[in-house]
């Protein structure tokens, strides 16, 4: 691998506007030191990898293009914009990239001007897109252009597809440009992949259309006036020419592709010559994700974010683990294929996330019992239905904030039958340096409303193995279970399987003065505070795990009622109507008036850092615990 | 129209065995009963109307050809399922159809084993039938076959796309039939649907290919062996023949089609030749919404669910309601078209509700100024964020139960910009007749952990139209507006346009001894119930509206909590994390203790009938109120 020792173009582009003032022959190295402040940073400063290299010449050439910010473009899954940070402005900061009070992991209008949506979640360029291309028009600024960048991965979702759906039928100008590597973060699958793999065998056409129209516009006829007849002469065109009609013509979007997307000087070419042309467009171009890094090149996946590496021998820093507690990903995976091989009617679904949420070990060892049907949340949940309807037990895994897809889907298509599906609810609770996008703290609250379904978190390993190992069992109806990012506490975390009574907490500890309720993990902080606040005050505190949200332990709570007037509930979620809530509502509801002081997340969307800091700024880390329960006992 | 006096052959029709006994020639009879029947009954019970007269013959013929309940039949919107419920034992009891403890007004599995899914809300059954098709597959039940039926307006929903994009990449036999009426309620709008007019033109070579399948078949060539090569044969042929590649074949699902969805005959051989063919397929029929009546025929959206009507005549007969209050989605809809006059930033937007939102009269006197996307809420929502981005000021407006598939959308493409999009979920509450898919239950519980999210829902059409108003004023940040289906209480709703402070409820009539908390017309029952119980026993009760669930009127909270020990919460919504409990956790965190009785929908989901009814079975109609009060008061 080549080093620059410095960044000659890159130190001197501030803004966009000092690239556009480069010659073009100067892009290439713009690209090449882009590429290697990205390594050099990353390899430090651990982040999104892969997608971000894969579309530096998209970057540059799009920067280079358009009139940005006046000109809006729209990331979809934003860990790519790397590139588009550090050229609109970012370039001093780009070191605290994910840190606190550093820069967002995703593009965040909050963040620049050149940030137009949020976009964190996959899927939703194209629809937000077409509201701004909407607008522009709306409002006379026909100059402004609008693009929305998808991936191939992103495109199986939905969204995209009521977008695209939609993109003709007003007048915009939307540019979408599909960026195709067929990958999301593992590799992408459907129908859809195989329909874009199609699509490169009418090459020849697309280039011949293409190049007609450059000549139509040199010689001066592709004129607004004659955009209406050159429709139909690409039509006549196509029908001399193909066999294919492509999906995005028939549905009035126009079609330009494939492009090669590394190279740059194309790409520029390309975008001048179509972005001014009329109506809805989209170009295909072909991406490597982790272009320029021969390992990342090698395994996308892995490389997606590999955390530190060594930028010269391609090894990652892969940090010593020994003797910690495991992933509860880990747990999950390597769970799922021990039940999955003593309940033949276990079927694992997820969407675009088996490596992320280690359902990858059950595909490996037992490849026909699990499906991953890319990034479709709402599908996977339905899916998994009509499984269930006819007697297999899906396991159907989703990170807790893109569960928020599948919210009419786990009410409509799962709960009102009661069916069988186990829906597990991974990255659950403050995810740390992801941000505001991908914290699951909402799904306590928003499951809990939702009649026949049970809602668990387990205290540790153990209990998500007793959890996995209950939920499974005949007849358990809708079963969810909520875990977060990251380790436990449990080394020996392979304890045996046992069946947990649905709907039944835990009184971890006894105590006289006070009651602590806790759900999930968070409890082993609040446990600490607990030993930590009887030290000092000399009182006695109980400690209860809640575990189920969902059905209500209420011989559980009968007891804390009845024996305590100060109550702290402490949970990694929302606290307008989560697990604190349904405490209150229980007490409220059997004639109880304890003091019930509630610890959980604050009624505003969390910034990104890492989980402890978060913790702490929420007032659900230990020393806020302690200092709860010293002032709850003092008073 | 002729009239039969009697059902011969349905009469003996009991289950679809009995249809599959009778002769072929008599399947056009009995179609010409069923129609005579729905009509006949409908004309006096209203229900849904067009759907299920479009879908006569196709119903027919999918239970003559397949081996129901043994093979599985999935619908999407039940409510074209007339037709299926009278053929599947049902006969008898569809006079009480949508009544209270009558016939479910769409399939239900725990009313019938031919029921095979849920199916209120459009586009899941692709997704739930490849469920049921793997399943059948896994469980080596290959003589199981799995049909979805669904419309081109259901389509156009993202949930349908994701499941065509998988519906390949596994093995399966599953046949989708694309029932095309260019409808959903009203005519269906997108791509989607000019793609599938496109498709006609290929008919051609459609009708050809078809035709060489079945001499193959006859002459016994087309065996599972042969499969492969066929395909490619057909591959061949369509190189030759056509200048069209079919989506549905370019994402390896067999398209054949178009069809005449009223011919049973047609139908009957065409499901018989294609039903053993392996791999996933696609039949495309086209059907005409109302066929067999003509009125229907010709006005397609009005009679989707016409009320009663004149089955000689034709004519509808419309209730007098002079003298009665408007129905809140007029004054919604005639409130948008005043304040778009006004406010030239206003767009309305409706996922396929025009007419049942009222949208259409906004639509109607600026047509540039509102869009239908087509059966597609989450774009409906982030199309929305895209133009509020740009400055414009979206009113969205989504039915409460339909706002679940957008939960996300809301979540991270509008309130984490806090863009100034406003959210009117129509059909907010208990809807009625159309039963547990359709109410609007959830919306309270399930918006209220959303930061930056205002919440409101009005008292009556005068709240309505300031809340409208006020929602639209300079940077409000997204804010949602709930108001239930049917009418309210004031005549003169025209009230003039008036800002009310966002958080501000209202003090509707003071009292010493109790403190009534309501949100929406709920309260209106209320009111009610307190003036009886005040005369009953002689004491004062004070009655506030609350209006915005968020951000709470703490100040109107801390009175209460200050000057009252016992107080009702009464709310048309789901009681877990509803505003009962928001009133709860204010209370708790404030410190006060008074004793909260809630009044809300319980934990479970809610038959159809009467919304009276309903409301009495949930505890929230004015003699519960009023016992509720009493007995408190008494205490």
């Amino acid at each position: 691998m080549e080093q620059a020792t410095s960044y000659e173009l890159l130190n001197k582009i501030d803004s966009p506007k000092d690239l556009r003032h480069l010659p073009a022959d100067l892009l290439p190295e713009v690209c090449k030191e882009l590429r290697e402040m990205i390594i050099d940073e990353l390899s430090r400063n651990p982040g999104h990898f892969g997608s971000s290299l894969g579309v530096i010449e998209l970057t540059v050439a799009l920067h280079y293009v358009f009139n940005t910010p006046y000109d809006r473009i729209v990331w979809d899954v934003g860990h790519q914009a790397y590139g588009h940070k550090i050229l609109t402005g970012r370039r001093d900061r780009f070191c605290t990239n994910r840190k606190l009070n550093g820069l967002c992991p995703f593009p965040s209008p909050a963040e620049s001007e050149y940030d137009t949506f949020t976009c964190g979640h996959a899927s939703n360029s194209i629809s937000a897109a077409l509201g701004m291309a909407v607008a522009a028009s709306r409002k006379g600024e026909d100059d402004r252009h609008v693009v929305a960048i998808i991936g191939d991965g992103s495109m199986s979702g939905g969204l995209a597809f009521e977008g695209l759906n939609n993109a003709s039928s007003t007048p915009n100008n939307l540019l979408i440009i599909l960026n195709d590597n067929n990958m999301a973060i593992d590799r992408s699958v459907g129908g859809m992949k195989q329909y874009l793999l199609n699509l490169q065998t009418s090459e020849g056409y697309n280039r011949l259309r293409f190049a007609i129209a450059q000549k139509l516009r040199k010689i001066g006829i592709l004129t607004e006036e004659r955009q209406k007849s050159l429709l139909r002469f690409n039509n006549s065109l196509k029908s001399v020419l193909t066999q294919q009609q492509n999906i995005f013509e028939g549905m009035n979007i126009r079609y330009f592709g494939p492009v090669n997307g590394h190279d740059v000087l194309s790409l520029t070419k390309v975008l001048k010559e179509i972005k001014d042309m009329k109506g809805p467009k989209l170009l295909h171009i072909h991406t490597v994700k982790g272009k320029g890094f021969k390992p990342a090149e090698k395994e996308a996946t892995l490389w997606h974010a590999p955390g530190k590496f060594n930028k010269e021998t391609g090894e990652r820093i892969i940090p010593d683990t020994t003797g910690m507690p495991p992933l509860f990903q880990d747990v999950f995976g390597n769970t799922l294929l021990e039940l999955a091989r003593q309940n033949k009617k276990i079927i694992g679904v997820t969407p675009a996330m088996p490596t992320g949420c280690s359902m990858n070990i059950l595909m490996k060892a037992m490849p026909d019992r699990a499906f991953d049907v890319g990034i479709a949340e709402g599908h996977a949940v339905t899916f998994s239905g009509g499984m269930a309807k006819e007697g297999l037990q899906p396991f159907c895994n989703i990170y807790s904030s893109f569960m928020q897809r599948a919210y009419d889907n786990i009410i409509h298509d799962i709960a009102i039958q009661r069916l069988n599906v186990v829906l597990c609810l991974d990255r659950a609770g403050l995810v740390g340096e992801d941000g505001p996008t991908h914290h699951g703290i909402f799904d306590l609250a928003y499951l809990r409303p939702i009649p026949n379904l049970t809602i668990a978190s387990p205290y540790d390993e153990h209990e998500l193995r007793k959890l996995m190992y209950t939920a499974q069992l005949p007849d358990q109806g809708p079963f969810a279970i909520r875990y977060p990012r990251g380790r436990g506490t449990q080394t020996d975390w392979e304890c045996p399987f046992e069946a947990i009574e649905v709907g039944k907490g835990r009184k971890l500890k006894d105590g006289s003065d006070l009651a602590v309720i806790t759900i999930g993990p968070i409890g082993n902080d609040a446990a600490q505070a607990i030993t930590e606040s009887e030290a000092h005050t000399g009182k006695s505190i109980a400690h209860y795990d809640l575990r189920f949200l969902k059905p209500l332990d209420e011989a559980m709570l009968h007891e804390i009622g009845k024996r305590f007037h100060r109550i702290v509930t402490v949970e990694d979620g929302i606290l307008k109507g989560g697990m604190g809530s349904a405490i209150l509502e229980f007490m409220s509801d059997n004639g109880y008036t304890p003091v019930v002081k509630r610890l959980g997340i604050p009624d505003r969307f969390i910034p990104h850092g890492p989980v402890e800091a978060l913790h702490a700024i929420c007032g659900i880390d230990k020393t806020t615990i302690y200092n709860t329960l010293i002032h709850l006992l003092e008073v």
